[in-house]
């Protein structure tokens, strides 16, 4: 159960609504006008809550649940306790992700600007939008419908963020255009120079860093992030695309539609990145690469050569993963005094 | 010599005055009133200060010192310098630090509240806090006797701060619990949305997370690290535990006490940690492991499976240490061109 | 073309001033009085731009270019397209740095303290300096002539910051004495407690850290770094050494002039770089090392014994990087089934 100094439920909710919301089928018989308060875990979840199973390995706990109502895919239907409602979907964990959201929607924040917040007279802040105190928007900066900039987040001169943005506590977002419905969160630092100059044993050169940021619609881009901006040109995050926190995007970087990238990686400058690409946590990418649409990127990987479309690599230096696999797999062998096939 | 721009020590104290401090003997004939001024490591420490040997590698450092006051194991006390008073312990390093502490005291902050702070008119603030210029403290939020809030930090609605803890400048707190004498260094976010998401090629969509932080007594926060709330349930650092910079912390962690996390460490969601489990810098771990009491985890290591209690590992994917250790001989000689022994 | 809401071009600049500002020659018949108004890609620039070749790689978008001028080594001269005009020099990538500087300066900023700014009274602010809103400086902090601290800055207690110097907006600065011309990205977090404790199952004991941060003039340090106080004594980055994006540097650490190191690199304790290092993206390096002049460390390496001057080293635990190829190499025989050869 949320603690409630922190998060209030909406609904109830009927079990024909949460179908509804969840795009899944109900059993015959179904109690459609039964009323569910929350949601919870298989292992928490009350004859009130909703819960849901996606993960084969939790089906005991879903067969003992108490949870009044679980979404689940139809195939695990008969182990449902006895009297718990079933919402059917060849996609639970999806189906719950819709009937969270019902629970605990992203309200609109209230409209406001806290007199401690500084607004340059050049800039445009739609009247709904909220600014936290301290909150600091810069001149020419442009402030869409229903964003929220939090506590003492700087937004730079120039850059412009869209509507129904979240811009988090301590952020700073220089030389961006920041598009809608994207999450910033606290301490994202967005259009930092890049790491360019031309070194010298008299002094390294720094180059300007002439360039910007694009982050596409929908993004999400977690805590304490850096992404720098173009040298020449844009640094571009493409629509849909989820970055974990303490990720590190250099300047020219492109990221495809949808992509995962997990904490703590790091894009070097001018890396491209396809559509629905993943990196798992603390992977490392190379300059100038080019990764396919889908490609896979092992935890911990580095990667050094360009990844083809539908890839999966894993080592440093990242090869495919089967071959990686193989690798470790040899390497127990040798340390345990095995011996290792070979032609 | 500390910088009196940065530091004014306390004392001086007498011989007997740091013997009892450090719970450590003296030596028969021991000057107890002496007095003395500062403390030093041992090759920078003069008649007036107190240094320290721990690490046997310092013995010639310790036997050339002219400080006029080491604390050292029993067993080193005949290589000491003509002169110099000794505190016998055999806890040498543990017995300085109470030493430091005692020159070099965190005193309570001065109460007060910065005309530039902001402060929800339903939050609590004890009298006794301080709050720096620029702090923010949101709605219903509580900060305890002897707090103080760096400047322009962020307390989020409701969030709880106990007292006698430190809130660094920049940090962001968001629906957490924070106990007692806990140190939260500048720039960390606490309590983010975590990495929560069904991966759908329409659109990932965004799972509401709707759990706490819960930092126990005594805890540790290094700058600029990132722990994100739990998705229902907590994420949990546990008491006296101690983490460095740049370290992730995802949904759901349960870290127990007096662990040390060092510097750029990520530990994946639902993982949970024993008592005094060490990871070594840029470490990674998995989601959903546990990590058993008093575990350790070598520096860059990849944590993928369960380690147990007392265990210790490296390498990626990490395997027992000695096996990491073989591992890396057998690959040093194999690049040399050397035969390998096998069964 | 940069984008005129964030970027506007100094100049026009004639050819001969170019020349003159890259310290390069033009071939006889040059039009010295031809003029130039901004720098671009090879593949983006117009009759009106400067670009440049450094790379080989790129000899045949130079010889398509329509750039009206380029920088570029004599020996590539003739493979021009007609009608460019040729700047030539022997470090085309540092000349043109040069021009990109001249055509977009580093202004010093607009001098000025702004309302929201609070500045101890004890502190010594140049009148040439500039305050965005929101910054903090401390109890005797001195900052210097056309030093810019941005929005929502701090600078604690005691601090300096020499002319010229930028800190970015959020940045956090304690205990310690920054140089001139030195440029603090955002979200930086510099004179943090370091990791310093005696462990103790009873509560670690955390050491009182009384060292300070020395940066040197030139210095860049990128955003979202944290960089450590010592513990006694200084923990210092050396003239001119250029640091990348979260970047951890812990207590006591020396670094030399002139290093280079990359994105997301930690350095342990007490480790001492010498000049010139280069530290590629994701490594790390143990404590108390010493790395000499020159020395190279390959992206992701983990370092953990001490590096010759001049040497290059790869891999974890780091080796010579020649050996680090070697072990990949064979590592990718046996996975495929091969013999390695051994004597």
């Amino acid at each position: 159960m949320p603690d409630p100094r922190f998060f209030t439920p909406s609904g109830p909710f009927t079990l024909a609504r949460l179908a509804e919301i969840a795009g899944s089928t109900l059993r015959a018989g179904a109690r459609r006008e039964r009323r569910f308060v929350n949601i919870a875990a298989l292992e928490d979840a009350g004859p009130d809550d909703v819960s849901f199973l996606e993960n084969r390995r939790y089906v005991d706990a879903f067969a003992r649940t108490r949870a009044g109502c679980c979404v689940v895919d139809a195939r695990h239907a008969e182990l449902a306790p006895v009297g718990a409602e079933l919402l059917l979907t060849d996609k639970p964990y999806k189906a719950f992700a819709l009937i969270a959201q019902a629970y605990y929607p992203e309200a609109a924040p209230k409209p406001g600007r806290h007199p401690s917040a500084t607004v340059d007279p050049t800039a445009k802040v739609d009247p709904s939008a909220r600014l936290d105190p301290g909150a600091v928007i810069g001149a020419r900066a442009e402030i869409g419908p229903r964003v929220r900039i939090g506590a003492n987040a700087v937004i730079g001169d120039g850059a412009v963020v869209g509507a129904d943005t979240v811009i988090g506590a301590g952020a700073v977002l220089d030389y961006c255009l920041v598009g809608e419905r994207v999450l910033i969160h606290p301490g994202v630092c967005i259009g930092n120079r890049g790491f360019g100059f031309a070194m010298d044993p008299a002094g390294h050169v720094r180059i300007p860093q002439v360039g910007r940021v694009i982050v596409e619609d929908d993004v999400e881009i977690g805590a304490n992030s850096a992404i720098d901006r173009g040298a020449g040109g844009d640094t571009v995050i493409g629509r849909g695309t989820m970055i974990d926190n303490l990720v590190m995007i250099a300047h020219n970087v492109r990221i495809g539609r949808g992509c995962v990238v997990i904490a703590q990686v790091g894009i070097s400058g001018s890396t491209k990145l396809g559509d629905f690409v993943q990196i798992a946590g603390q992977g490392g990418l190379a300059g100038h690469l080019t990764i396919g649409d889908g490609a896979r990127i092992a935890a911990k990987a580095g990667v050094f050569q360009d990844v083809e479309p539908g890839g999966a690599v894993g080592g440093v230096p990242a090869v495919p993963i089967i071959q990686w696999h193989r690798q470790t797999a040899i390497l127990g062998r040798l340390a345990k005094g095995k011996a290792v096939k070979t032609k």
